[in-house]
């Protein structure tokens, strides 16, 4: 580096002051934003506040998180004072490097200031359409990168629903749900895709836009549905476990399979675009979808079970907050080692989090237990609350809106065709099994899961991550219409519905059962209710769960050295720690029953957040959580206050 | 927007799909990074909780953390494949609308593909410079933009040290804490400033390149003294807590002085730029520190009581989880606002947890108490230790730096003189008013202050916010140095300083007297030595606080219907709550004397967080803290579990 003329030095002041102040400009409009939606946040949660307070539930904290969101975008639009950045025209020409057409990914200017030559560095930000020339601006307003969804948003929200997961309920029904979230969300995805392709065919222009597989990759994105909203509700209304189970488990995996499946037809379009026969292009597809789905449960899994590990074998619960800083390290490494390896992060993250619930918390101290659910609990609160206000606001302030009214109409009606395809002969198909066991899903409770088909965050983050092509847009721009809709209609008329379908609400189990229950869960003298519905596969992994992986993970019993023999026997003596064996002797003694398991985890002292955060409630808790939180708290009087090591 | 040609299409599907690839190795490369950072926290904490479990001392957690940052600083740098984007050289013309010799914010360049003209959008990132043309791409890898630093990192940092003070002692040294941190970091800022710029002038080089303003924005920077890693050390050995208090105080106001002054001084430097004369631009300087300085504390004082307002006219806590995130959203809104309206958020973040602590925090449900501080406590610790990851990492990856042996020696005497400079005379001076109330400073305890002199997260983000020009990359190299070096030595010589200096370790306040001191740490009935070291003014605003503020803000006693008078009481009457009224008299029945007060916060349930936390150590409660976990836990039996009424 050389010295410099004292010219070119004032130079660089100058510039050093007015790039200074540019930065202020930035940072106090990135404030404003902020502040904006944090503002926004708060005036949501107070309203909430009220109208729990005053009972009024015709409008939910969702619904209202949107209307909000509608109001400001409109101020934000039409009230602020537009701020035009200083603007540059420059035209390359067609130069050798650029063989493939694509932008530069930066861009070197050369400027020369008072005959001395300055370059600077710029960074692609987007393509241009013709309605963008005239307001490239706009869209600075309020607006953030789509990746912050993905990255940070949506992973608090899927990891807290595995971590938050009724799992008895959930595996009671489990053939059902994993019928409904895989074949039902495929069903729904080609019947979406089909529908708005067909109807999208009569407007000559939005033919000339849309594709087929675009339409397939819009039916994937709103096929994913919603758990938040509809959940909130019956756990308010305590709406009958299996309906709440079913209506759980189909949303919370639906949004796992929809991002794969919509990954695995960007791969469909992309084989056939490089000109390769439909049938490969299906079978690639096909073997993406396998292959993300299956990596992504495996890192999942992997990662979850690794901090069961660490947790288990050092003493690191002697310092609490090392230990709840590594549990939330490692749940959100899952997420970011899925999306390193290119798998799907959201899917790894809600097996981690189901990991996390069956086996790390059984080894965290009590008071780790109280701050990673009280942790989750409230970034998920946040980060749900937080898309439905972006929702809102982005339907003013996004620039990359293409209203097309053919298609919105085309969607909404595809997304009811794909909804009631998809739930009544699957529930029609799952009730050959489940009449055997006397718990078949009867008419009216199809007609609410029918209506529980709500659009939310993992739809509205699936469209807005592209938005560079018209076809994205007009994607985008419909699926925010169908979010808002189904949130406010349907979210706004739940309650109404359960009336009219006259499903059992206020259902309490009692906490004796509920005792029992638990216990059952994962021992040996289950009782006959908790067998139904449930395949050999199911039943094999739990008792190979039982013996050998709960207490390889975990401090639980029968220990490792009692359930592996012969030359197993050393590395069974091995895995098993000091703690566990006295742990063991102490359960001994209390317990003569079968080995404790908890259906929802409840931690020592913030009972309600357990109940609450799930399905982004508050003090709803759900179907089985309030007996479990009586257990806990009233009906067992000895495992109150300090916890006793069995039932956490 | 009109229809396209099939021939257009297939260039847009083109397009799109290499831009969605794209995008993808975006997301790839940003996600490796996060996991990188991730895996970095995740190493250094169980390496931490080893170092406890084998009680080795000779190098503290943040120092680890730097340590690590470099080994992986390395690796990236010069292990891993570098990716080379696409780049376009432009050369563009002095034009009549950049008179102002400023780069454009916006570069749209129009590519001409196929004889058919697309536009794309640029965003101005930064100038280069002479040795970043070859480079320009280095900083791509694992770095994140400075803002984040200001905007995420460093206000839950902040926000908990107000939030976590120990107010008893922080108030009762707060005369020496106040000269320390005002005139302390003044006088550093001006020595170090003074220092370097001699140095430097015998340097040609960087004569050119370094300003006399610049030299004085560096002393400010490099005057915020770090809390983190000598304070730990400090709660693990249990330093008598008045020493404590000095150096958490100074080091805790010192950020927020630092911060302010350097704003203050380039207010200064660019009013000394625009040609005023130096008296002017001096006043302007002193002006624009006082006003952002008190509008910071104002803003936060604001926010804070609004939000005790909130909790306490509500019912807001039957809810905990909307408690909860009202709180936490409260307190981030005033870090923005504070930014929005150009005053300093970490300021007003300060003094917003303080009021946070003081008032609203009595009013919060067990759980939202329990919730929050636990909440803030693991945020405060991964944002800590997250600094020092990349304080090392960014040694080698960050592209911005310029390295200059005779700046970073200048710094370092520098450094050595202002501290020296500050503490021992300031001190002295403090002593003259200490010593009436038998409490002065004695030698080998100043030596400990003025070793105590750590540099971290705040040198580093002020120094990172903005390194546009030579001169403030060269600030920026030797603050990183500085920062490593200090914590490096001295965090792994304060265990060895403390036994030089025979500093009384293991200082234990027995129960009984701690409880005493929480009693009239605001009660009437204070004993002496509360009273020492207290003006007159902070004597009368405690009056004020315990009669009006308090019972204002919150549920404590007195009432103010029974400290107001005349024609006040209608609006007294208004203000006070049944609750407080019913609890007033549960209050009057449990305790005759003065009113409770808490010194640190104690959450009912997540005890050792709030000693753990503070100083953003695990494990090691502070001075106090662990005489008053002793009494919220062992010593006080009736309190256990539950929490009364009146202590939390």
């Amino acid at each position: 580096m050389s010295s410099k003329s004292s010219k070119e030095t004032s130079i660089d002041k100058s510039i050093e002051t007015s790039q200074e102040s540019r930065v202020q400009i930035n940072h106090v409009s990135d404030s404003m934003t902020l502040l904006l939606y944090l503002g926004l946040l708060i005036v949501t949660i107070l309203t909430v506040w009220l109208f729990k307070h005053r009972r009024f539930r015709f409008i939910h904290e969702t619904g209202l998180a949107i209307l909000y969101g509608l109001i400001v975008g409109v101020i934000i639009r039409y009230g602020s004072p537009s701020y035009q950045p200083s603007i540059t025209m420059i035209s390359i020409e067609d130069s050798p490097e650029q063989s493939n057409k694509l932008p530069p990914e930066k861009v070197l200017v050369n400027m020369s200031v008072l005959n001395e030559s300055q370059i600077y560095e710029y960074d692609y930000k987007r393509r241009l359409y013709g309605n963008d020339i005239n307001a490239p601006i706009l869209d600075e307003k309020a607006t953030f990168n789509p990746e912050v969804f993905f990255n940070f948003i949506l992973p608090p929200i899927i990891f807290f629903a595995g971590f938050s997961m009724k799992r008895k309920h959930f595996f009671r029904n489990i053939g059902s749900i994993l019928m409904l979230a895989f074949l039902g969300t495929t069903i729904s995805c080609f019947v979406i895709g089909g529908v708005t392709f067909g109807i999208s065919r009569a407007s000559a222009r939005l033919a000339s836009i849309v594709s087929l597989s675009e339409c397939l990759l819009f039916g994937a994105f709103i096929s994913a549905t919603d758990p938040v909203t509809v959940l909130a509700i019956f756990s308010d209304l305590r709406v009958e476990p299996d309906l709440y189970a079913l209506v759980f488990g189909e949303s919370v995996l639906n949004d796992a399979v929809a991002i794969v499946l919509s990954e695995s037809i960007e791969t469909y379009g992309s084989a056939a675009a490089a000109g390769e026969t439909a049938a490969i292009s299906v079978l690639k597809a096909i073997g993406s979808f396998a292959g993300v789905f299956l990596g992504a449960i495996g890192i999942g899994c992997l990662l979850g079970c690794l901090t069961a590990l660490i947790t288990k074998f050092t003493q690191v619960r002697e310092h609490p907050l090392l230990e709840t800083s590594l549990f939330v390290l490692m749940s959100y490494s899952t997420f970011l080692a899925a999306e390193a390896v290119k798998s799907t992060g959201i899917v790894a993250v809600l097996f981690c989090g189901i990991c996390q619930a069956h086996y790390t918390y059984n080894n965290l101290s009590d008071e780790s237990k109280a701050t990673t659910m009280s942790f989750f609990g409230l970034l998920n609160f946040l980060a749900e609350n937080f898309t439905f206000v972006y929702i809102g606001v982005s339907v003013f302030t996004y620039s990359s809106h293409l209203w097309d009214p053919v298609f919105i109409v085309a969607g909404f009606l595809a997304m009811i065709i794909g909804r009631v395809l998809c739930v009544y002969p699957l529930c029609g198909l799952a009730n050959i099994g489940r009449r055997r066991s006397g718990c078949a899903i009867g008419l009216s409770r199809m007609h609410v899961l029918a209506f529980s088909g709500l659009r939310g965050a993992m739809a509205f983050a699936l469209a807005i991550r592209n938005t560079s092509s018209d076809a994205r847009k007009i994607i985008f721009s419909t699926t925010l219409i169908l979010v808002m809709i189904t949130v406010l209609v349907c979210g706004g008329l739940a309650t109404q519905m359960l009336q009219w379908m006259h499903i059992e609400v206020g259902v309490e189990e009692e906490p004796n059962r509920q005792r029992l229950d638990r216990q059952d869960s994962t021992g040996e003298a289950a009782s006959q209710p908790s067998l139904r519905d449930r395949s050999c596969i199911a039943l094999g992994w739990r008792k190979i769960d039982k013996n050998f992986v709960k207490p390889l993970l975990t401090n639980a019993r029968p220990l490792l050295t009692e359930t592996c023999s012969g030359c197993c026997l050393p590395l069974a003596r091995l895995l098993t720690t000091t703690e566990q064996l006295t742990q063991a002797a102490v359960q001994r003694d209390l317990y003569s029953g079968g080995q404790e398991d908890t259906d929802v985890i409840v931690p020592p002292d913030s009972d309600s957040f357990a109940g609450l955060g799930e399905g982004g409630q508050v003090n709803k808790a759900g179907p089985a959580a309030p007996a479990s939180l009586q257990v806990a708290t009233t009906g067992d009087a000895d495992n109150n206050g300090a916890a006793s090591p069995v039932l956490f």
